[in-house]
């Protein structure tokens, strides 16, 4: 299983992905779900992927390759928004899928993928989107200024009381971070390494990337902080006063 | 859709149950999903419900009407166990989802339901199970104290974080309260009234039962302490400490 976050706030982004790949319990592996596309002043491109890893391996090797095509060929290296980058994802999602498909639709395999489409290019502002496996794609808003892959639920809840338009990315790191730690208590095939990457807006290059290890200093003082912190909260709560109402 | 949550501790049980039912947007209705069957003294058996409704109310009439059955056929009214009590009940689900199933597949409905079947029966101690869509149980034990049906991922993480076999009636009440909380702001299709009832262990007779509608003022209370405790917890915690490692 896959969980993957992007947060858009007037700072900029902040986009996370864990490193879990399984095909059954006895075929886990780590496979990178971040991957960049830049070109420094011009274009900063961040896609995260779920889904099928065969499909989301071809879509990007195919984005990748584009880079030498002739330059009257829209490519993700020449187009003029991140939205005619989605559309190039969502071409190149449904071609894989056109080639793939059927032969693991025989086998019972789901050719589904989805992408986080986060950057900015030279002449708009930051953006991000959210490509899904039929290819079609929504943008970001200051009231939706998340999008969330694969195993999202357990991770959900601490995003929507926490995030707003003017979270830093800090702070919005420090969220992220605390969404991982739910989900990776309730769903153990959401594995460590976490990749995660920060775009500054405006800033038109690769801003900091880390990947947080299982025995990473920070993640575990979260971890631990957390834990403690809604342990006390819980205990804080008034308890119910229905005593003695037996029908 | 459904939540529901059993809780098996040391001093008994508690059973909750939302009220919504849904078919598509302009279908949702208020059924009660919580079902006791008493005799004190004897027997006290509560059913939590959850999937398709045609189903669940079929299995519940079939178990209430067998009160009139002769002495010598196994009924929930007069078997030994709990363990019994579910067999009957999966016995029950297999019957109608056979004369209901083809056409409701023919249709693309599924036929599954599930049950939380917790309570007492005399000469042994209180249990709780879970009974599968394929009318198959398992128990509840001390390491895996709590059953939860339908939207269960959302109101996971606190159940995991807080329960254990000591906790005590209230404290398992409040729990419950802060999961359905959790699960009512990421799922508008679960919604109150929230039926609760608690078993007290050896108690043989019906406890507490409480309807919470949506103005409940303790209920009100907790979503905003909650929301609160998590909103401060969350700003105590440290920034990450990575600035300045671009790539």
């Amino acid at each position: 299983m896959t969980y993957c976050v992007g947060v858009k706030t007037d700072s900029g982004l902040v986009l996370a992905s864990d490193s879990r790949t399984n095909a059954g319990v006895d075929q886990i592996a780590q496979f990178r779900k971040t991957y960049i596309f830049k070109e420094p002043g011009e274009r900063v491109i961040y896609l995260l992927s779920a889904g099928n890893l065969s499909v989301t391996q071809s879509v990007i090797q195919a984005l990748e390759r584009s880079k030498h095509f002739e330059n009257d060929v829209e490519t993700i290296w020449n187009v003029r928004s991140l939205f005619d980058v989605c559309v190039l994802v969502g071409d190149q999602m449904r071609k894989v899928q056109a080639r793939e498909g059927p032969s693991l639709a025989a086998v019972g395999v789901s050719a589904g993928a989805s992408f986080i489409v986060g950057g900015q290019v030279r002449g708009e502002r930051c953006r991000m989107f959210h490509v899904y496996p039929e290819g079609n794609f929504i943008e970001a808003t200051e009231e939706t200024l998340y999008f969330q892959l694969g195993e999202s639920k357990y991770g959900k809840p601490i995003l929507d009381r926490v995030l707003n338009s003017a979270t830093t990315l800090q702070e919005a790191s420090k969220c992220v971070m605390v969404s991982y730690d739910s989900t990776m208590r309730s769903n153990i095939s959401v594995g460590p390494p976490i990749e995660i990457s920060w775009y500054s807006e405006d800033s038109m290059q690769v801003g900091l990337r880390q990947r947080i290890h299982e025995n990473d200093p920070y993640f575990l003082s979260i971890r631990e902080a957390w834990g403690q912190s809604l342990r006390r909260a819980f205990t804080e709560l008034p308890n119910p006063d229905w005593f003695y109402q037996h029908t």
